[in-house]
């Protein structure tokens, strides 16, 4: 007899799905197609040649530890590095406040793993990051919604969303994923006042904090934290747990993110982390320290800022071209998004198939909304892709709009 | 207020802990300890220069694709080397077949997320891998303990156990950790038979099917239930999920396993790895497929057995020059470890104790045991030190045993 697989899988498993983003790479994968679907750095921004002569060091000096089993908190000198990192800020961090993840997707699952029990309630920003939402999924997470706008999440409704009792509150106040907006400071004192007074942790996901093309630094929420608790410099144990990654910065192919969070926090994710997958890879660990030790990675941002401020502009520039007056947008700071609003009469996904006939694809905004809406949205990616071929995909899906709200071409 | 994060944690954190053997890690990493607690690879067989290169290929060549976000079932022509490399022990395996992960570790986590709900039964050996029950814990799964003898499970009390509904079983078939024991071909026929009558499948764990020393290679109970399936060649769909990895062959460092699945839990397992972690480093992938691409791995993995093969020889040796009369062990064919039981008397983690003393270190056998019982059982690693190492080692262990045992010394 066959094992029946469908009658044997967990009730968690009802709730995972693949992400209709990844699904729609597969449509977008033609050269013909301009895809502004993903999320992807610029290619050409990868520091190759850096990263050949990190391998040829790593293994060439180092290659019995690179290569062997390790310990699960991380390689120690990444993880020095990224507490000097994050204290400059102004945190007291350590090393044993790091916890060095398979990309910051491996973070917010090793959260879920453990934190969250079936129909506990997280307090999610409407819309939020679909990543997010699919990691949790699997731990069979309800969610409770708090709407946007251009300041960030609107905290004056977090409140009333705080008494429903939630498990934690998931914010990402740097160029969101996918409006693009930035949390502004007022807000961010305003959550860590609410965050304290409910006692409900905050989940802070900041993958883009280092691209910024405009305007002034806001603190992280787990460095504002860390000066409302300070007492004389003793080591952070406040409500935040913060999520950050190497993906924007050097590559996402290299798998490599971490958590700072509060020491008896980091205990836990190290023993959920321990029964995942052991460790994240030595080689990637020592190889990302090895090209980013001497400060590469702050000259190598500057240099991304440029080439993404550019990318953002020109789309900018496309959308007031092509796009109809009825549509609004975001003018994000930084980051690889911009959130565009339909007229409510517009079906994004209808205008996505019509979209996809015209060799141009996005995502339509459902697939970042967790309790339903967004179906007059989309989410346009920049990064990915020189000026005048955005240009060219923005006059595309101009081109589709105006027949599909009844205009005259 | 502070978050009382011992307040916040899910239930099935309760179930997580770190396991013995890491712990006992920190103790042993003097360099004047002899440790045989670990199961580490011989650093001195990982091919350094191979991998140079490779790395040094693969960013040349193939840079851009190295580097950036790639599909969650893994590195395709990865994929297709692992499914000829399957596919040449007899079975009807294809790409679709196979899950790469962050090795087997995540493998097992998957399983777990995808199967387990609270309270389900998993049929293990007795004694079992304790990274399975760790990755399983967090699941919340419940235990079903069946015994080895020196055929490896006993199939004979397998049905029984049958009987309490397991969700799956679980099994070790070839070198055994921590055992070091084989299921022998005609068990390996019964446990099939077994979980075709039940519909019940099987978990196949095979990181060590590579280093056999001596003895006929027995196919995997993947190929085997390939064969009692097979209609005319089409592709697997049987009852054996198959997890092995790279670390045993090239190196564990890497973190690279993968999964052999049929092609509709393969699907699922995708879903839930997309939520865990996106995908498997693509550079890690890359470099494991240049390096094994044209059969490099089946030679170097020849010089392995030779040095593998000769440290277990002088483990065996040691033992009966230094261990008494009352003390006995098994003999593995391959793999990684010896296990040894002593009189019931004696308390192996009061030998421990004993022998930290005498700087050698070993993991008792509480560690495997699912539901209790190895107090009077040790296991024993070989391949990670040289012979005359493996000597003192077993000399200093032998040494503790008399006293512990009443004996004059």
């Amino acid at each position: 007899m066959h094992t029946l697989w469908t009658q044997r899988y967990a009730q968690r498993t009802q709730r995972m799905h693949s992400s209709a983003i990844r699904e729609l790479f597969k449509l977008t994968e033609q050269p013909s197609v301009i895809s502004f679907a993903g999320g992807l750095p610029a290619a050409e921004t990868f520091p190759i040649v850096e990263l050949q002569e990190a391998c040829q060091r790593v293994l060439a000096e180092h290659g019995a530890q690179a290569l062997q089993y390790g310990p699960t908190e991380g390689y120690r000198p990444l993880r020095e590095m990224i507490a000097r990192h994050t204290a400059r800020y102004g945190i007291a961090i350590t090393p044993d406040h790091i916890l060095v993840t398979s990309g910051a997707q491996q973070g917010l699952d090793l959260i879920g793993k453990v934190f969250i029990n079936p129909g506990d309630r997280i307090l999610v920003e409407q819309p939020t990051y679909v990543g997010a939402l699919q990691a949790w999924h699997s731990y069979q997470a309800e969610y409770v919604s708090v709407p946007l706008d251009a300041e960030g999440v609107q905290t004056d409704l977090v409140e009333a969303a705080l008494r429903s009792g939630p498990k934690f509150l998931y914010v990402l106040p740097n160029f969101h994923n996918p409006t693009g907006v930035t949390l502004s400071l007022a807000r961010r004192m305003k959550l860590l006042t609410l965050a304290n007074h409910y006692g409900v942790p905050i989940i802070e996901d900041d993958p883009y904090g280092q691209l910024r093309y405009e305007g002034e630094h806001v603190s992280p929420l787990v460095v504002l934290d860390g000066r409302v608790h300070a007492h004389d410099d003793t080591p952070y144990s406040g409500n935040v747990l913060y999520l950050s990654t190497f993906s924007k910065t050097l590559a996402p192919g290299l798998r490599l993110g971490w958590i700072v969070a509060p020491v008896e926090v980091i205990e836990r994710l190290v023993q959920a982390k321990q029964g995942a997958d052991l460790h994240t890879s030595m080689l990637v660990q020592m190889v990302a320290y090895e090209v980013a030790r001497d400060g590469f990675l702050d000259r190598h941002v500057r240099d991304i800022r440029v080439l993404y401020r550019e990318r953002r502009d020109a789309m900018l520039v496309a959308l007031c071209h092509y796009f109809p007056p009825e549509a609004s947008w975001t003018e994000p700071q930084g980051g690889l998004f911009i959130w565009v609003t339909l007229p409510p009469a517009l079906d994004a996904t209808e205008v996505l198939h019509a979209a996809l006939a015209a060799n141009v694809a996005f995502v339509p905004g459902t697939a970042f909304f967790a309790q339903g809406g967004g179906q007059h949205m989309m989410r346009l990616n920049f990064s990915c892709m020189a000026p005048d071929r955005i240009e060219e995909g923005i006059r595309r899906l101009g081109g589709v709009l105006p027949r599909l709200l009844g205009h005259s071409a």
